[in-house]
This record gives C-alpha cells, structure tokens and sequence, in this order.
C-alpha cells in the first residue's frame, strides 16, 4: 500500500525508539512512546494461528506499562543481561485516518554480562500507531513471538 | 548513488513483503511479487566469487515459482517451521531507466514447533526490480548465501 | 526529533555501504566512506557504561584507517571466513549543522568456509556523519560491541 513518505518514516523512527529504549535499559522511555490508551501485548505465534487466547503478558493501559516497569525496577537492582534488537523494514498493512498498522519482524539478542551473546527471540511486532502533526505514539503493539517464551514478570519488554 | 525518495520507499516496502510472505507461509502471494519474465535463483557465495555455474535453486520465469509453490504446498501438508527474516537496508547500485538494482542483506531465522529458534541463513539478495506509477515487482532476485545450503525440492524460498 | 528525508536516506544509504563494504571485503571502499579528520573506534559496552577508557581498536585519522586496511592485507591473503552486518533503522539523537547524529543497532554473523554461520558480534554504531549537497561522509564511528570481543590486530573492522 502507498504510505506518505513522512508517515513511513516517522513510524520507522519511532520503533528505533522502541527498541533502542529496551536496549539501552531506558525502560521509562519506552513506556512513553506509548498513548495513555493503549494496549501492550506477548503472545506466542502459534497460539495466534490456533486462535488461542493465552497471552504471556499483557497490559491494557499506559499505568500498567508504568506499574511493570517500576516493579522491574525494585526486583532487578543491577541489569542482568544486555537485549539488542535488530528490526526490518516496517509492512503496512492499512490505517483509519491518522492510525496506522503495520508488522515489523525483530529479531532479539541477549549478552550476558561475560560477554557471550545468543539468540533470544525471533518474531513480529503487529503495531497500530497515530500519527498527528508529526509526532507519532503507539496504541497497540502486540509481539507475536516465533521463539517460545516462558512467562515471567521480571522480565523486560520485547 | 542518489535514488528517489519514493522509488527508494517502494523497493524497500517490496522487499518487506517479500521477506513477510515467506514469513507468513502466504508463498502465492510471494510469487505475485514477481513479474510474469522473472528469474529466482539460490546460490552460494563460495561460487560465485569462484564464478562456478552451481545453483541450488533456479526458476526463470513465474510459472516456474508458481509450479513450486504448488509441488512445496502438496508435499508440505503442514508447516513444520516459521521462518523468520530480517532484513538490513537497501544498497543501491544502479539502474536502467525504471529497472533498479539493489543488495539487501538477510538473516533468516527457522523456529521449530517445539519453540527453539536458530540462525538458518545470512546472505544477500541482488535485486531487479521495476517500478512504474509507483507499483514495483522483482524482475530478478539472486539469493546469495554465505551459509551453506543443502538443496531441497521441498524447502521454502529464502 | 525531526529530521529531513533527503538526509535520513542520504545516512541509512551510507550505513548500508559501510556494512556491505566490510562483507564483500572491499575494506578500501570502506576506507573511503571516512572524511579525511576522522575517528573509528571499537570498544565494549560494559567498558562504555562505568566509563572505563579501554579500547579494543582506535584509529583517530583517515590514514590511521588506511594503514590498518594495509596490514591486514598484507597478512590475510585469504579470506578466512565471511562477515554478514544486518543492521537496523537509524535513531538520530542531534545535529551541529550539517554534522549528524545517530545509533544503529547491528547484528553481525560470520560464516567459516565450510559454510557453517554463527553470531559474532551484536551491538551498536554511535555515528557523527557529516551531509553536504547530498553527500555524506563519516567524521566518527564509534563501534559499541555488547558481545565480548577480543583485539586483535588482524581482524577485519566491525
């Protein structure tokens, strides 16, 4: 589908944001690219395509991004390992006016602290994001992750 | 090389597609990337920089793609991994009036059903492609791979 | 922040031939990707965040880059192994003019000869690049590798 150039890359610099804010432990920047009323989501890929409802972790609003973030804060005092992701190009899939959706496939490394690096995840971000005078917050990202995932509340985002 | 902005963002939105079709098993629409006079070829670097003539996979024209996915589709019965590519950004390298060419580096990573993810793949694609009012299709796409490869009649595209 | 299209593009092509360069082993077209005051250096993440001054390679001139690209040809006369880069989208973080600012987040695979591919190296470019009448040209890279990685004199740049 045909994007405005200025869209595409407004929506293209903000999951940078989001990633490099997970990646540089910048978790209460992270939950600022979200809008108030928004919907943050993990699920397993292969319970999307069975349509099962299982979902690892989810919150339904930008206080409960906040709240998962400050409890991170209290349990992990020192950062346990690095997460480096490296995303694609973004897949536009439709929009309703200023709210666009597109897919991004991530994939997600993990360096423990002695320095040995592994493949943590692979998968997709299915993003829904506004985009108003320039400035662009997501509403919806759900990670449908191909990796499978154990659920854990210590953990960061994906 | 300097290139469009808007024929930079279409080639870059096709080859989002391109690796999202694969990723998604929709291989059909895979193929409807590809113009009806196209070329799709797998090969291995260490040939080509010994310019020896092996290929692991070739199909010159779209019947070809199409007659492929159809054999993968009748032996496949069901998916028995999610691919996953990742794909870096487009390197241009010329053109001849709306025929680009481009490199674009992957990394393609396969998840078995039980959950575990690995690397399966990295490589580049040299590209071909067309694009006119604004709507592009591969005319050409070499996949070349600096991992080994076994050759398969069953296996998905790269 | 907001950042013209025209440079965005003219930084995300110069990304994509810096990493194509290093893996098609054209480190001399690399070179020249360089201004001539210019300033490339490898360090660790871990070093980065408690501000420890360690450097795993440090080249703080155009020639410096040059001779290193001459060592390294002098000793490799063969290629040992293949390097593949799959970078990310570029976060700009400021600019002085024409001189630019970002991060790109990077995952880096080598594969040996026997085809066997693996993770070498994630993390990320801290980039100052400098764009004028459409061209633009690195004053400073700063490799910030999460992987631990050894120094070595005959390892080609990252």
């Amino acid at each position: 589908m045909k994007v405005p150039a200025d869209i595409r890359e407004a929506l293209t610099a903000l999951m940078a944001e989001y990633a490099m804010g997970i990646d540089d432990n910048r978790l209460e920047d992270w939950v600022e690219l979200f809008d108030e009323a928004c919907d943050y989501k993990v699920v397993m890929r292969e319970n999307v395509e069975q349509n099962l409802p299982n979902v690892l972790m989810w919150c339904d609003n930008k206080n409960m991004l906040r709240d998962r973030v400050e409890s991170y804060r209290h349990v992990n005092l020192y950062n346990l390992h690095y997460d480096r992701h490296v995303l694609g190009p973004l897949r536009f899939t439709g929009h309703d006016g200023a709210l666009w959706r597109f897919d991004v496939s991530y994939s997600l490394f993990q360096t423990e602290l002695e320095g040995a690096s592994r493949l943590f995840s692979v998968g997709r971000y299915r993003v829904e994001a506004l985009v108003t005078d320039g400035a662009a917050r997501l509403k919806s990202v759900t990670v449908i992750a191909d990796t499978g995932l154990i659920p854990s509340l210590l953990a960061t985002p994906i």
